[in-house]
């Protein structure tokens, strides 16, 4: 096998892979929606309303991807997207992603990127996205962190972070003890609002330019971070969408989303780079919370 | 008088200015919370409530200002503040203030920013601000801008958008008859959501860096600008505010909101560099609408 069919290999797998968690989470969420019940929930259970679409004016092909958004009663807003996209970065942005310039800055990426926004505020948010990146490198990144939204719940030895801990480091553990430490501190430091000095939530695990040399095992530890995820997320949802919750619950959550949002428009490299240079608008904020109170 | 003397005393009477145009709209807008009837408006009308705050560590005297912020009946959420702040920029900033390099850094400012969020989707947002700066140059900058939140009230020939530029460029045409065209250009290129290609509201005026070499004309202009203002704002949110609304006109505006959010945090320059160095979070955010959504 060449080189090349070698790497046209691995991004096949590797995008199926995302594609085949994207179908995986949807049915998760919707089996959840399925069990709401009355009298917190009322009316018909959520379905995940899907939209392709494809990169740039059709002149060309630049790949594309399906977003996958459900507005429901458990879940007030969630996104589950699925992208591979390729092409030729600018000149500008070729500096800024390893491996750019030594491909023309031709580049290919795959990766799946959930988000989701919960009616009961009981219910934490939460945040999943992993991706492949080639240019004359190759390298997979992402992670996963929750964001309970109520005070009570921010504490790291509440009950659903440290379970969400647990099958992240789980998820790094089978490969190197080393790397679950290392990725919940950058989890911590890369979600972070510097201007309230305040986690955005309880964190988890991020990595990026991941690549070991075993591209092999770089694709299982990624499907593993998907897979722990698509376990230990509803479980938790499941743990505490019948609790019930007062209108001062409602106020503390609308509040914090805030947070979310100075979050989402002040810092997060994705969402600033994709608005301020093109991307696809609607994908890029469907991350946005349903409703928000600033008071 | 020495130069320093003169100087003293413009610190003086524009910072008494900025501080008279609070006091001013605070009972502008107080009287209009006194006006709202049942049965659109319930309650007891709204009062604003004062803060003072002081910048920095108080370990030296960098000045401060007053917040001053009304939670009503018509006026959902409106801060009109006052501020007189000093000291030395840092290195970093000196090189993007005119004049700081010669001054060693030092800087005065002094200035009123108020921004009102309606209850009723009918009566339009607003914005104005106005300040004096000084290093080793001495300026005024500011603006007012309208921002409806129904579509139907966002075409440029809508009677309030219409009375609204009519009085900016009232205060204008005093002077010179090109600051009009000019300022109103300044406005709709600074008020533009690049990502949406799309402007944040009808306009209004802004200028920045205005020395004509007249300084009392310079300030007479910006108190122009502010009692123009303080006439047109309460007689369009009196034209507006006894329309009923419907679920459908709340739920434009509370849209429209998140356009406004997403222009502060992604662009607003005040905001961004206020956050990112260390600024008052909760003057900087309370500009922020009371309740947004993202469906």
């Amino acid at each position: 096998m060449t080189d090349s069919d070698l790497i046209s290999q691995r991004k096949s797998k590797a995008s199926a892979w995302f594609r085949e968690l994207q179908t995986d989470m949807i049915s998760r969420f919707e089996a959840i929606e399925d069990e709401a019940k009355a009298p917190l929930y009322t009316g018909a259970p959520g379905r995940f309303e899907k939209t392709d679409w494809t990169r740039g004016d059709g002149s060309e092909d630049l790949g594309g991807g399906t977003m996958a958004v459900m507005k429901g009663k458990v879940f007030e807003k969630v996104g589950v997207h699925y992208s591979q996209v390729y092409g030729t970065f600018s000149e500008a942005f070729q500096a800024q992603i390893p491996g750019a310039d030594q491909s023309d800055g031709r580049f290919w990426a795959s990766g799946i990127s959930l988000i989701a926004h919960m009616t009961n505020p009981r219910v934490p948010a939460v945040h999943m996205n992993t991706r492949m990146l080639v240019t004359s490198e190759s390298w997979f990144g992402g992670g996963g962190d929750l964001t309970p939204v109520l005070d009570y719940q921010r504490e790291p030895d509440f009950p659903d972070t440290v379970d969400f801990h647990t099958a992240m480091k789980a998820a790094c553990d089978r490969y190197d003890e080393s790397w679950y430490p290392r990725m919940k501190e950058q989890c911590d430091t890369y979600f972070h609002l510097a201007h309230r000095d305040e986690p955005r939530g309880t964190g988890g695990i991020f990595y990026d330019r991941h690549n070991t040399g075993d591209w092999d095992a770089d694709l299982a530890f990624t499907q593993d971070v998907g897979r722990q995820f698509a376990e230990i997320y509803p479980k938790l949802a499941r743990r505490r969408m019948n609790e019930g919750w007062t209108a001062a619950d409602r106020d503390e959550q609308l509040i914090r989303r805030g947070r979310y949002v100075e979050f989402n428009l002040l810092y997060d490299r994705g969402t600033t780079f994709g608005l301020k240079t093109g991307g696809n608008v609607t994908s890029i904020l469907s991350s946005m919370p349903p409703v928000v109170k600033w008071p």
